[in-house]
């Protein structure tokens, strides 16, 4: 639907144009918006602020941002959080909770049905309006949603996410990594707008690591793009008990994030590095020592920031997810 | 030029078919024919050969591959192996000569125009109808052509090799680092044909990895993608001299080429990982061991083949990249 595109890139416009834009007559366009007008996807937008013209303003319309909602979840061992936003990406509500980390996957499921039910709730969104949800799960995610690897959430390989939360929303359910959808949460929001080739390290009790390139999560022939972690010579493997033991002094910490996040970097030469997750709130403390033994170990010195989203790039990247969705729906591109 | 393309893509086709696929009038396709006629980049082709019709059958039409040729040339520290191949991509000869790794970068040049004269001879094509020319060098190459970083030719680091070698031949030379295109000389003629997210590895007195995503080179940010061999937790950096002393079992080759390529693999998950370079002529004895190595190091059991263009893969890669070129300025799509 090339005008509901065309209104959703560019709106507010006229008639006259949206048919230009469209490449459609004037008719056709005004067919086209009456139908979407109809249909709640198009609205009238405020009047032409700008300086008086002679005679009556031309009408102008957007896409009507309020025409459904999006909702975005973020799973992991400790903690659920969840996000609505409407169409246009405003984000409406954020909702957070602990969990235990030795939940059953049926437990968990529940408390993340019941995220989803409290965030709608405090946005006064009904779960009806809601047009896709995203969900961004530890583990690796296969095409149609399902985890096929849980290395840490009791019971959670195996489990088809859009069938265990199908019925919540009348939408889709689209599943993907989680620190491939922190890497894609930090594209449109956060540290890495406008930066096509990302590594995102999710660093926390675990250490995690999502590719964007041009601009896209690059998920791999399993969907296990990113899990350099899992080579033991990295010393990714056992940071949480290094820090539960405080044992791992700033320095071993810097060292082991390095040498994974170095690897990473040699292979495919990203613009930028982002470190998200629990370890990012050191900021400086961290990012600095880590940006010179990078430039010690890579070929060139490479970008590196600390994410600005807190702990919310997953979730945020979900809903962009779910976004994208939405917008393949209705702009016919899928 | 809709009308060559169409007949690159799927010649031969009578007129009709042409203005079909091309979405022209007749009239258009038989004045475009015409006129690609004349410019000798189309010929009229074989008469149809399939059962007989009644009346004088239609003209066929294709692309002529013999309007002009490409050259690709591969310059490494011991060897310079130069391609010729019609705009089809047909080889008609290849030269390959022994260099002097301690060879100064201008003898190193002076050598490279003399191997293109002489696989010019070799196939009686004129320089002058070269059209394009794609250089595989080892280094960091910059988007205009230029060497960055060379660790081990003399004299390398800042050769512009567009202006050094641009009296060879009227068309452009383009350039890309030799494992990047053996890459994608193996998704053009070699064991990734079908396969487009690949990791090559030119395992040799030295050893680097390539990497084609989506079918198409992945260089990164600074041409510096596939370079994890530069980590010396790897072990990549003295294999030359591990085996010029004779210290290195074989086992010991396996598990340092496999920390390499796990820690690429687990990046990006590829679709294969290709072994070339002198290495790969061990075949399966080296092969075999590999792929043990690498499940064991990595998530999912990766694909691993030995190339088997033997030390053609970056001069096949080269021709690839020079007629892609060559392309693009024919159909217009640059």
């Amino acid at each position: 639907m090339a005008v509901l595109r065309v209104l959703h890139v560019a709106g507010p416009l006229t008639l006259t144009e949206v048919a230009a834009r469209a490449t459609v007559s004037r008719p056709t366009a005004e067919d086209a918006v009456a139908d979407l007008l109809n249909r709640g996807l198009v609205r009238e937008s405020a009047p032409y602020e700008g300086p008086r013209v002679v005679g009556r303003p031309a009408r102008r319309y957007e896409f009507n941002a309020d025409a459904g909602y999006a909702l975005g979840i973020d799973v992991g061992a400790h903690k659920i959080l969840a996000v609505v936003s409407d169409l246009g990406g405003d984000v409406r509500a954020t909702f957070r909770t602990d969990v235990d980390p030795e939940l059953a996957a049926p437990d968990r499921l529940a408390a993340m049905r019941a995220a989803l039910r409290a965030v709608a709730a405090e946005a006064g969104v009904n779960l009806s309006d809601v047009r896709a949800l995203g969900v961004g799960t530890s583990g690796i995610v296969d095409p149609t949603g399902k985890v096929t690897l849980s290395g840490h959430l009791p019971g959670w390989t195996g489990t088809h996410l859009p069938t265990e939360l199908s019925g919540i929303v009348p939408g889709r359910v689209v599943v993907a990594n989680d620190s491939n959808l922190a890497a894609l949460g930090e594209h449109w929001r956060g540290v890495a707008r406008g930066v096509d080739d990302v590594v995102y390290v999710l660093a926390g009790r675990r250490i995690s690591a999502g590719i964007l390139l041009g601009g896209r999560v690059h998920t791999g022939r399993h969907g296990a793009a990113g899990e350099i972690g899992i080579m033991r010579s990295m010393g990714w493997y056992d940071t949480a008990r290094l820090l539960r033991d405080g044992h791992a002094s700033s320095e071993e910490l810097v060292n082991r994030l390095a040498a994974g996040v170095a690897a990473t970097v040699l292979t495919i030469d990203p613009e930028v590095v982002i470190i998200g997750g629990g370890l990012s709130q050191a900021g400086d403390a961290l990012i600095e020592p880590l940006r010179i033994k990078l430039a010690d170990l890579c070929l060139y010195p490479v970008k590196v920031e600390a994410s600005t989203l807190a702990d919310r790039s997953v979730a945020l990247g979900a809903i962009r997810l779910a976004l994208d969705e939405v917008e393949r729906e209705l702009f016919d591109l899928g």
